[in-house]
């Protein structure tokens, strides 16, 4: 049997799995039926997939195959695996995902960063945390820290965000229908990282979205 | 050959053809290759749909059968019509369809509204003008006049929704991929409406849009 390992990222306590990138690949494996090794990784633990040639993850080590980038991975997926059930779909479905993911990305990533990334710097291990507060603080051009006095705006703005997922999923089980498919996992993938990393919780008021991850997790016994 | 009526909705010119709701249903027509009679419609000729029950358009009078409201419109021509190309393709097709809606009725037209409505009421005829200040200024809970002082923050808040389109756009021809099907109608539509009753331009710095759009028209012969 193949050997299979995937390298997620992990906070200080290594069950604690928050990458909305690794969650999606995650999920695609499962979809997949394809079982694997999770190896926590922390952002500091270069070395550890210097063999993918960059530095990020998820980097996916199937037998010989190393395949770094979740879209690349699902991408390699569904061509390494054409007997499993099917991540994109039919050519239509496959262009209606590429807008679920610039979605996901230009809006509900933006809508969630600013009120988990002081929790996020929070569960690290010690040793990412001075890399984690350097790297986003540049990027975000502001301290963690100060987001908080204007938590309210960011949490209305986020819900304010979900208004069409919710609408979606008061009329369908999932955003691809009756299954989920990879649409499901890339939102999920956001979502699941604001709901593990968030001190103060995000969904517990609505229900359509908390039932609608359940059964994504509960599609492939997760 | 079957007798099939559009009822519009048309401006004072009745050249001027904008509600987002018929175009999604012109589109729809035009992808299952059937020609109609477009009729124009006023906000105020309740009358002359009295025969659709109800007091809106899009109506379709298509032989015998009378169908009111785009989606049901739309519902009616995939069964109507299949021999046609699809509007909706496979279920999972249909499903993103179904969040393609959802963003662009609670998310991208609350974001064109505020640019465009007091532009839409100079457009009417004048036997329409009363009527749509009332209704909407009894929505909208504000004066047709009230938005124009904060225009700036309502355009940059526009072009911030249009990202994920924008970013689709370049990486894809349409938005259901190498040809458009419903997801496109309705995204279009909402940006005709925008195009067409806007005084100021709100398109013509965005390239892939404006090149989508034409090559939605385009695939028509429109």
């Amino acid at each position: 049997m193949k050997q299979r390992r995937l390298y997620d990222l992990a906070g200080g306590d290594e069950t604690i799995r928050f990458s909305p990138y690794c969650w999606r690949t995650k999920l695609a494996l499962a979809h997949k039926n394809l079982k694997f090794e999770s190896v926590p990784w922390h952002f500091t633990d270069k070395d550890a997939i210097a063999f993918s040639k960059q530095g990020k993850v998820p980097v996916l080590a199937d037998g010989e195959s190393v395949i770094a980038d979740s879209q690349e991975i699902a991408e390699y997926l569904e061509t390494a695996y054409p007997n499993e059930a099917s991540l994109f779909g039919d050519a239509a479905t496959r262009a209606l995902i590429g807008f679920m993911k610039a979605w996901t990305e230009d809006v509900l990533h933006p809508a969630i960063i600013p009120l988990v990334v002081r929790d996020i710097w929070a569960l690290l291990d010690p040793k990412d945390q001075d890399y984690f507060r350097e790297t986003r603080e540049r990027f975000l051009g502001r301290k963690l820290e100060d987001f908080a006095p204007q938590r309210e705006t960011y949490l209305a703005a986020f819900k304010k965000t979900l208004s069409p997922l919710r609408r979606t999923l008061k009329a369908q089980n999932f955003i691809a229908g009756a299954a989920p498919n990879y649409a499901d996992h890339i939102v999920f993938g956001a979502l699941q990282w604001a709901r593990i990393t968030s001190q103060a919780p995000l969904l517990d008021d609505e229900p359509e979205i908390s039932a609608w991850m359940a059964a994504v997790l509960g599609t492939y016994g997760l």
